[in-house]
């Protein structure tokens, strides 16, 4: 990071305020895939829930502490404490002291209007309540980030009284005062001109923490920057209720790039477009091509002349150089442009593919031809080096399948259907035919293939599916559209990708299995007990 | 429109830049259609596309001379003469004047880089080439508005020259100087200092045309409104290449209701929503949930303390009214929700539901519990309304399942599995025993359903699958844990979602399939042949 630029704390609420949106919801292990995430991207500070609020949050804080994190602080999210009691009594305070963290964000009301009429209670009441939890936490030991919830709306019906909830939370010994824009309605300028004069009447390091409802998520940021808040708080892609929160993949590269502040290492900062795929792939919603800084199409050059002398003078064409945040210039997505990367993967796997050699370019071939057909390689690390060892001749399969046929029976409206999987494998020079039945077609799958290669291969009793993922990729084509299934699976503390595509949810779910266990056995150092060779030849 | 308000001039270019976006494009009739509705909507100008560059645009001029438009002016787009020959000999000048527009858009260079290596010409031939296409137009009768191209980019390397470029076109009678941000890479505050430097060089009236690739095209369009600006170019739902162009959906409120600037009439901007809706129709792309004044999801609310507090104080939590953009107030059913609520909900439908009914009570226990079970009603609306009609004793299944039957078979490691439905269904009194393929198990039952089905309910012909989603709910049963199938459909105009949730994909899927098809039957008005109540008793 650049020595002279201004440090900006960034705070990260996907997995808190972003789970409000509407159809965004994280499993505990997500939450704990996404924190190591964020971790390594450079995140100050990660919002991992609410644990007074619900078990799943809970469950996230328990995991995580056993999750070692390098940079990142994990934080817990709570309201000031209820009117009328003691912190001591109050459930939601001591869940955020049981849940282990070093630091908490607390939320209070700022607009005088919502402490009388939505809390139904005193002004005065409302100021002891923001002191009193914020000394609370800092005396059981833990750094308080402070929320003032509707700060810019209050600011502008009642300033005195907002300003002394914020006084309230800075005497109390809050590290940071965050200024929120809770229903998104305020402008830019506004912003500005607030910030500026909340920092004149408080000498207290501030915050900004901005919604998107006109579509200014960004710009409010990016505005109380320039008038001195130095902590900014968003969600990866925006997630979040309504029209969603400040977008750190937007904020972060305009801060950064543009206003010269430093937010993360520039090598962290390459994985910008990652990150955001990363994540929308966890939260199970399409990506957005036209995604500023990491969508697909957002450098992407139409127009014959054009394109050459975008090739010549690309800054000229370009408000920033792609490979900044990790995309990529869409009519370079030539052969050397993705060999290079892929020679970059294979070396981290410990493959070395030759610029010049065959395989890496049949290697680059298939890949686009699986991308193209809807495969993504970001989250199926286990396929993706499967398929390396595949181009360079060092695959050698466990098994192979001789026939599979799936029944799935349901007598009437209200039956419970039941699937039974019919498999036969070779193994070396045996055929092993067997059945088993499942919750559903691909769970009945699943435990025919293990029953049929367990006595062989034993290991595969220590491998375990954690995750299976489903994604619709075309919809218009309706329940014939075509699915990807992205399998996450486990054995003694690692754990791998896998990922298969069809518009059969069956095939689908097969070639991912099947990249599952045999990925699995080559991790545990299993070796093929002969290589099928006939049968595979055979077959396709 | 409040007479004292300043004037915005408004200039959409959906159909021009707005086509240049990955995945947009309209038939020569769309573009009729949407220019249409954009005079209705109060629209100043309307750019129908450049008519020396493509058929299809020719066509578009051709057409519209025989619509009338009652306010909104239409223009075409084209560039500056080449360079070295007179306007007379300009194949794209000469085609703006033959399509009878009686308002020319062109645009120039303001970058001396790009006159010299892009265009390849000399920095003075460039200001002869601006001023000459300006007076051509002009002598020909037309107004001509002057776009300079990487305006922002040019100013910031030489200043000087950008504002020759302007002067050139201005002195030659250019009715306003279109400031463009080309390449969308610059900030608001830079936007709005060029904008104030360049009024205070020039006396002309100003115009802004920015890009998102900062995700600040609204924003940008709104700094330099504040600037002196009052001509602003942006395309509906901010469709364009790469990040897209400022969005004027989000642009024209924040404008209006949030800056006090006059750009449509009020009744006008009641149907912000509804154009947005018809734009996204048009081009075939999905509605933005999230879309800032306008989505789905941007005036929901979730929670059940908190939603009273809203129906009570609404401009507190909302930072609009939402109907003065033709949106409307939602609120979710979750977890969290009660009966008013549920109440609230019914009452949109014409479902009457009294606080004390034992009706209500069985609704709202029975929501909890499908929601513990991982059902999500929020996107499921047609799910939900049949719920409530079998509270309250309304409804009257369209038919019974007698039996079903799922194979898929798939004979070596290479194979396509085949997946085949046997479906027995009843209707009234006549069975039905059918069967059908598919890409996969969903689509072969679908399939299926539809074959047994169509022969009695025609109207079936009609409904179609317009979306199919799977989710996995508990990632630590992998292939065995729970699926929730969301299935979007849609019959004449109308859609709906439909829900189900099962371990078994299969079984969830035809929950959700089963929901789709009788509230599509519902919705277009069908009559249950007869109720099988016999089966549907006997089930269960």
């Amino acid at each position: 990071m650049t020595q002279w630029a201004e440090r900006i704390e960034l705070f990260d609420t996907t997995l808190r305020d972003g789970t409000q949106g509407e159809g965004v919801s994280f499993s505990a292990e997500d939450k704990v895939l996404i924190a190591v995430r964020l971790d390594r991207f450079g995140i100050d500070y990660i919002e991992g829930g609410w644990p007074g609020s619900n078990p799943k949050d809970a469950e996230f804080f328990q995991r995580i502490r056993d999750v070692e994190l390098h940079h990142a602080r994990v934080t817990a999210f709570g309201s000031t404490r209820r009117a009328g009691i003691v912190p001591e009594d109050d459930a939601n305070l001591q869940a955020i002291v049981s849940s282990g963290v070093k630091v908490a964000s607390i939320f209070g009301k700022s607009w005088d209007f919502h402490v009388t009429h939505a809390l139904g209670t005193t002004l005065d009441e409302n100021l002891r309540m923001i002191g009193d939890s914020v000394r609370f936490l800092r005396a059981q030991g833990l750094d308080v980030i402070y929320d003032a919830e509707h700060f810019f709306d209050g600011y502008k019906r009642c300033r005195t009284y907002a300003l002394e909830t914020l006084m309230a939370a800075w005497e109390a010994g809050a590290k940071v005062l965050v200024l929120c824009d809770t229903n998104g309605g305020t402008l830019p300028d506004e912003v500005y001109e607030i910030v500026l004069a909340v920092r004149e009447s408080i000498g207290a390091p501030l915050g900004i923490h901005a919604h998107n409802d006109c579509g200014l998520g960004v710009a409010n940021s990016l505005a109380a920057v320039r008038a001195g808040a130095r902590h900014v708080q968003g969600t990866i892609n925006g997630y979040g209720e309504r029209c969603g929160n400040a977008d750190l993949i937007q904020v972060i590269p305009n801060l950064q790039l543009k206003m010269g502040y430093a937010c993360v290492e520039p090598e962290q900062l390459r994985t910008l477009t990652d990150l955001s795929r990363f994540v929308s792939e966890l939260a199970n919603r399409t990506p957005n091509d036209h995604h500023p800084f990491v969508g697909r199409s957002v450098f992407a050059h139409k127009g014959g002349v054009h394109v050459s002398a975008v090739l010549k003078y690309p800054e000229t064409y370009e408000h920033i150089p792609p490979e900044l945040v990790g995309n990529e210039r869409r009519v370079l997505v030539s052969e050397l442009s993705g060999g290079s990367n892929v020679i970059y993967k294979a070396r981290e796997r410990g493959i070395q593919l030759d610029k010049d050699s065959p395989a890496l370019k049949e290697v680059v071939a298939t890949i686009k031809n699986l991308e193209h057909q809807g495969y993504y390689f970001e989250a199926a690390e286990g396929s993706f080096e499967l398929l390396l060892k595949k181009a360079i001749g060092e695959y050698r399969p466990y098994f192979a399948l001789e026939g599979l046929r799936i029944i799935i029976e349901k007598d009437d409206m209200n039956d419970e259907p039941v699937a039974e999987a019919i498999i036969k494998v070779r193994v070396g020079d045996a055929i092993v035919h067997t059945a088993a039945e499942g919750n559903g077609p691909v769970n009945a799958l699943d435990n025919a293939l293990r029953k049929a290669l367990v006595d062989v291969y034993p290991e595969l009793a220590r491998i375990h599916l954690t995750d299976y993922k489903v994604r619709v990729l075309n919809e218009d084509g309706g329940t014939g559209a075509k699915v990807r299934v992205l399998i996450q699976s486990a054995c003694d503390g690692q754990s791998w990708g896998t990922v298969g595509v069809s518009p059969n949810i069956i095939e689908a779910s097969w070639i991912a299995l099947v990249d599952s266990v045999e990925y699995g056995l080559m991790l545990c150092g299993v070796e093929p007990l002969t290589t099928p060779v006939r049968a595979a030849a055979a077959s396709g």
